[in-house]
């Protein structure tokens, strides 16, 4: 007997050099590993075509990967604006490519995303990464991208029933 | 005798809630005002759908204007990282758009676009619209950031010459 019917879902961990990318399967419970990669811009092209090789790569991998919905991290808003704008720039495209698909789009703050895999908020890049060895054994990644990307898909994975639950409850709320 | 054929210019003022896009013409020396207007996006939808609603509206714009080259502000480097986030993911859409037809872009900095329409780079708002109604005395516009596109425009106008030479420079001196 199953309870939900099976969903997949693309974590995007974006940047303008590379954009990590990681689809995960789960039916409510348990999760299971499709694929992951990394979607690269060319340093030396100039930054609008930069945009479009990581839009035209990331609409690529969504439509190729089947996927329903997406999770974007919440980019880290450190103290250097110009490398907050650099980002800002690659996450539109990681935000624009499963909006131009039609998917369902969600954020996730980067504390979130730890302690979604790990179970705190403050956990290493190695723990993350032992972790999602562990949660999806069948995972193969190469970088810290791809393995930051399937911690994304897998926190949302997490929190898509109660995030769409909250929705509907504000959404007949509204109503009166 | 016309040294140059005409070219068609657009500028691009950025922002979330509403991007300016101004269109003018130039055949090197005589500039003259083509079109104008606002792309917006609905304030209660998803960030990554509002990033939809400007890329598209943009892409039509653009298909429409017949503009060849397109002029994008640097944006100003605030100190508000949230703001800087966000200006960076709707600047993203402004890159993007004319890169998906393969338009020449430059990007120039606020103070040079002021400077290339006023004559110094700490003119108020108020003297670079002025200056747009002497420069293109057809403009009609009804907004600021619609004035800024078309300064960006002017300011694009002015360079793209020198830019372009600049750029067959670099190339030759590669090739040694």
């Amino acid at each position: 007997m199953r309870g939900q019917a099976q969903i997949r879902i693309i974590g995007i961990d974006p940047g303008l050099r590379r954009t990590g990318w990681g689809v995960i399967e789960t039916d409510g419970v348990r999760l299971s590993y499709v694929s992951s990669g990394l979607v690269t811009s060319t340093s030396d092209e100039d930054l609008a075509y930069r945009l479009r090789e990581l839009f035209e790569g990331l609409t690529s991998v969504i439509a190729a990967s089947g996927a329903r919905e997406a999770a974007v991290e919440e980019t880290f808003v450190n103290e250097n604006a110009r490398a907050t704008l650099k980002l800002g720039q690659a996450r539109g495209m990681a935000l624009l490519a499963p909006a131009m698909r039609g998917l369902a789009i969600a954020e996730y703050a980067p504390n979130l995303i730890k302690k979604a895999v790990v179970g705190t908020g403050h956990a290493e890049k190695r723990q993350v990464q032992a972790m999602i060895g562990f949660l999806l054994p069948k995972a193969r990644f190469d970088s810290a991208d791809e393995a930051d990307a399937l911690a994304i898909a897998i926190c949302h994975a997490n929190h898509r029933g109660a995030a769409s639950l909250a929705k509907r409850i504000a959404k007949v709320e509204a109503r009166g």
